[in-house]
């Protein structure tokens, strides 16, 4: 079995593949699922997740359009929620709430676009972040046939010390599961691992930890930093029923 | 000043780059100026590279198109050398020979794609190896007015270990040279050079680098692992006359 770690997302996957946003969108992620939402709808851009969030030629007595009362979005921009969205893109606040039976939209600046990578390409596609860590290898070696690929999210284009370092936490389990030949970038990213502190160290002192701690979500990187809390691991769903956006449904 | 290590290249630069294809294109191009070459023009294609190979226009009695004798062509596909070139991209080669007053042209897989990336927004851009290390820290440090870009060529759009490797022993050498800010690219380099060995572990054990050796290239490799032997640094020239080509030349 081979693992590789992009540093970036690439585009040309096979098998099985573990995208990683940790500051924040898939740790957000694994938290609505384990406040109870039923599924997250990762769409393509902020405009689709508009449109879902109403019942298309509905509207009600005053004329105004009508919810579809089971969805609710989540999503950022530069750090900070969008526009007609429900919440932003914090997990600290998303494990505040009850999400029983509903289905999340989400759009973010970097970790939906990186899961709309790895889904054009990849077999099985599962999301990751250090909350769940040792869930996701696990599931990820039950799953693949020849590669695990972990897919850093980055941000805009560019390296995140954090995605980074919870590859290295990934693949240090996933080398505890079995034997791996690992890449250039696999290896990055253990030495990262084994270099650079304890988790909240790393992601406090990663330039998108600073960024988050300057507008006021520094809770957001305390929590992201617990290790293997949650044994839920957002997986795609076989069923793939809406335009421009990937269903993501919890698996253990 | 700042200091930024892109471990691909992203395409936004706005001031001082150097562009690192350690195994084996900038190794190559330092070499080539070592070894008394006059400039090296590094094109956007192998097409361009042939175009410059002969006279446009001119045949000789036999009605054969004829050389420009100024010119001799290095690059490869595959690591292995262009069909129609002079040479390949082996450092060790162009090591023995002598390029006095010649133009070498170079077209390789990933690191003249990257000096082209880097200069469409780079104001200045230089090329970097281990065998120029120091060399290459020191003028970027004299040319940068806000920010030094470190951008590694990686292979195939992936990231290359032995890049990040030599991008961490350039930063290494920037840090002591003075005050610098550093982003999280350049903290992932600098712990790796200091975690990953000599030079020569560090690119044998590549991925990169083992491809060279299966490929009976493994004398480029060591090669390319020797640090600061040479003083020259190419630099883009003001002058840029060739369209589809980066002429630079050699500064010490």
């Amino acid at each position: 079995m081979k693992l590789r770690v992009d540093l970036l997302p690439h585009g040309n996957y096979s098998d099985t593949v573990l995208v990683i946003d940790v500051l924040r969108a898939t740790t957000t992620a694994v938290t609505y699922l384990e406040r109870g939402a039923e599924s997250l709808l990762l769409t393509s851009s902020p405009d689709v997740a508009l449109s879902l969030k109403w019942q298309p030629g509905v509207h009600d007595d005053a004329g105004e359009a009508v919810r579809n009362e089971q969805y609710l979005l989540g999503g950022e921009r530069g750090g900070l929620a969008i526009p007609g969205f429900d919440f932003g893109n914090s997990p600290q606040e998303a494990s505040q709430q009850n999400f029983t039976g509903k289905t999340i939209i989400m759009n973010t600046t970097n970790g939906t676009a990186a899961a709309h990578i790895a889904a054009q390409s990849g077999s099985r596609v599962l999301l990751a972040s250090l909350t769940n860590a040792h869930a996701a290898a696990r599931r990820a070696k039950a799953l693949a046939v020849e590669e695990i690929a972990i897919v850093c999210a980055g941000t805009d284009g560019r390296v995140g010390l954090e995605d980074v370092y919870a590859a290295g936490v990934i693949a240090e389990y996933l080398l505890a599961l079995g034997e791996l030949s690992v890449d250039d970038g696999a290896r990055i990213a253990l030495t990262l691992r084994r270099s650079a502190g304890n988790p909240l160290e790393a992601l406090s002192s990663s330039q998108h930890g600073q960024t988050l701690e300057k507008l006021g979500l520094g809770e957001d990187v305390r929590y992201a930093a617990q290790v293997s809390e949650s044994t839920l691991v957002p997986v795609m769903s076989e069923v793939q029923d809406i335009e421009g956006a990937l269903r993501f449904v919890a698996a253990t």
